[in-house]
């Protein structure tokens, strides 16, 4: 397992770079270009590759420089930095269990160096205990990097890639959880799609992320970071969830089920929430509360732990809106789409002209999936001509399923078979948590303040 | 303005039935292509056309028979139905103002035919006075029916006609507020539009929709029919709004802003939420509670009233996920749409592959607009890379417009004009209350019922 963070310039940058005796925290003048800069060499960022420099300008900025664009680069001096990879090393402790982090992208933890302000992504084993020494209360840790990616990048592929390393790390490493370091923007995306891959779980998969990153004074990755290796440790919980702040208050963290979860907000620090019922856990520093009666438990699977991890991932997602064309469904035809999963209106429904295209698709034996964009609620086909007319054409409704895990699972389902009455069993079957068969009352969680609270 | 409530068949149903000398509550059996049906002619739905009759089984099922599947039909006696036009006319009341009550299709009130359970859709005024006598204390009521639709069938092109017969009623009748009964599925998508569309408001234009039909003991017809009617003629709020149901429970209503508003469940009556605000009011009973401070106040406009609706409906609305193929984008540009509005993740971002396939929009001058998925926050392109990358192409953020509103604001605005700075002027700007500037930390109203709370 990696331990040195990736902080270092390798392949041609690395060559480029030893070749003018230019280090890291060199002071470097640069004709590009673009214009000449001057500044100091800055250790490689989390997202570099091997064809950037990233300088650190006098004017505090940080900018990344193409290779390509370089005319000269002249060594001016050198800066020292009070960033240091630590020095003290932490032993095993042979009494604590092991708990995998698995890097994909985004920055866990940060070290900001004083002298140049440069924040520099964390990520070793001694980094992370070293930046929150509660770790080692809970477990040894051991981290592994599997990609680096923004998870807006993240696609269906790199789902079945991160599966792939959870059941590696489970047969070479055995640890008691599993951590999954991941961006926030599609990070539930991912959880509902592990949620269908992993079958037999008996531990812990934890999603985390960070909503504002480690180097500012709100940053929530401490308190999520901690909580999930917490939980990974001590929650009797063997499913996948995704572990993020419970409030905008700096305590809590919530367990969310990962195929029911949905990033509610662009900024907050509690902006997952779990839709249409309680999460899972709460975890308050060492107190875990648990909020559900229904979940998969530790050591309660029947069968060994195997990753199904096939995904069509030609399956669109039709928001449908009023002025929709119609068109849009012959789009998809064309292009030898396996499966259509509409967000409708109300209780899932589209306009006429809409249904009236459908044929085509059905023609085509391309199943037709119904959601509801209003998000909270089941979809109900029955209650109206509209939805009547929506289930003659053979529109498979999927209760309360959220749009976006109805199209990972459409994916799934795909990527196993194109027999229309199997994919419906399927689809209308809850496999992993995706549907709750009755919304409580009390779990229509937005308030308005003010009057109506009383 | 319409007395009869179009209960009554026309066209080709009615000459058929004169001939066959058969009325609206006769016994009759039926001959078609389908088999043979035995029960009660009943009065033609709201819904209904010319081609077909509405029969009562005797299992107590409603079924429509197209007059084509009917080889025979014999009349074997004759109902007495329970239901009238109501007896009692009321006059109009000189000391009382007037509000004009727009149908656009769903039922607002209905009246059961205890004889046979018919529903039968009551919109004249007549038979509103009879089924909520209270909204005599408040006006003289007025109505018109522009169009019958479900609501998920309503276009661009209806907001226009909905728009044309609000002017046409301002100018006729002069009311002091106007209600539009909207089915309420897209309620909240006309609402956007008609805020767009109306300026120099100086009275109330308020849609109401019901959630259960009248005749369900649930109903919350009554009250949102009465608090808008109430609202029309007493609230100083000279703006586009939603009245609907402010809780599940059977007292309150809410004004929501019309262009802050969505349907967040597919069934429940407080199901419209202000997303990231406090509603403008809460109506119970007679009092009103303002929860906002800024608003247009009658009286307040400078210039007259106009419509100005003008829709380019050949915008697209793409929901961004993970495997979203950037060949949309292509087919968008193709197809001559002239805008593409995105519903990104997070802070408003797509994938860096979506992020290039953008070009092709730009070069055909298609502006592209950036919201964000998680409804809550505002979009922020300027955090990240990925963002920045959006920026650089020239992609538009839409701060924390909701998607659906930039959808339709986007149609708005590029009817008007397909100058690009133009165009991104008038989307960023705030122009009916689309874009709150600070959302407050109170108004993130999803909460996790459970230990949170504390």
């Amino acid at each position: 397992m990696s331990e040195d963070g990736n902080k270092d310039y390798y392949g041609i940058a690395a060559v480029w770079l030893d070749a003018q005796d230019i280090t890291v925290w060199s002071k470097v003048t640069l004709k590009t270009k673009k214009g000449t800069f001057k500044g100091i060499l800055l250790p490689r960022g989390g997202q570099g590759d091997d064809k950037h420099l990233t300088i650190k300008l006098s004017n505090g900025y940080n900018i990344a420089i193409n290779l390509d664009d370089i005319i000269e680069i002249k060594k001016t001096g050198q800066a020292k930095s009070e960033y240091k990879i630590p020095e003290k090393k932490f032993r095993r402790n042979p009494n604590k269990p092991t708990v995998v982090l698995l890097g994909t992208g985004g920055t866990v933890a940060s070290r900001l160096d004083y002298n140049t302000g440069a924040v520099i992504p964390a990520f070793s084993t001694q980094e992370l205990y070293n930046a929150f020494p509660e770790l080692r209360d809970y477990c040894n840790l051991e981290t592994k990097s599997v990609m680096q990616k923004f998870s807006e990048n993240i696609e269906p592929a790199d789902w079945i890639k991160i599966a792939n390393e959870i059941m590696s790390i489970i047969e070479n490493n055995d640890p008691v959880g599993i951590v999954i370091a991941h961006g926030t923007d599609t990070l539930h995306y991912t959880a509902a799609a592990l949620s269908f891959i992993l079958k037999n779980l008996d531990r812990p998969i934890i999603l985390v992320g960070s909503q504002r990153s480690s180097d500012r004074p709100s940053s929530d990755t401490a308190i999520n970071l901690l909580g999930s290796v917490n939980a990974a440790v001590n929650v009797d919980i063997a499913e996948v969830m995704v572990c993020m702040h419970a409030t905008s208050s700096d305590t809590a963290v919530f367990l969310h089920r990962g195929t029911r979860v949905r990033k509610m907000h662009t900024s907050r620090r509690d902006a997952f929430k779990t839709i249409a019922a309680k999460p899972l856990a709460r975890i308050d520093g060492k107190k875990i509360a648990y909020l559900q009666k229904n979940y998969q438990r530790r050591g309660q699977a029947k069968g060994a732990i195997t990753a199904d991890a096939k995904f069509e991932p030609k399956v669109a997602l039709v928001y449908f809106h009023p002025g929709l064309e119609p068109e849009i469904i012959d789009f998809y035809v064309n292009k030898n789409y396996r499966g259509i999963v509409f967000a409708g209106t109300g209780l899932g429904h589209t306009s006429q002209r809409v249904i009236n295209r459908l044929e085509v698709a059905i023609d085509n034996n391309i199943p037709i999936f119904m959601t509801s964009q209003c998000l909270w609620g089941h979809t109900n086909l029955a209650v109206y001509e509209t939805g009547r007319n929506l289930l003659k054409k053979g529109v498979i409704p999927l209760g309360n399923m959220l749009p976006e895990v109805a199209l990972v699972k459409a994916m799934w389902v795909l990527g196993h078979t194109n027999e229309i009455p199997f994919v419906r069993e399927l689809m209308q079957k809850n496999l992993a948590g995706e549907i709750i068969m009755q919304e409580r009352v009390d779990d229509f969680v937005i308030r308005q303040m003010g009057l109506n609270e009383k």
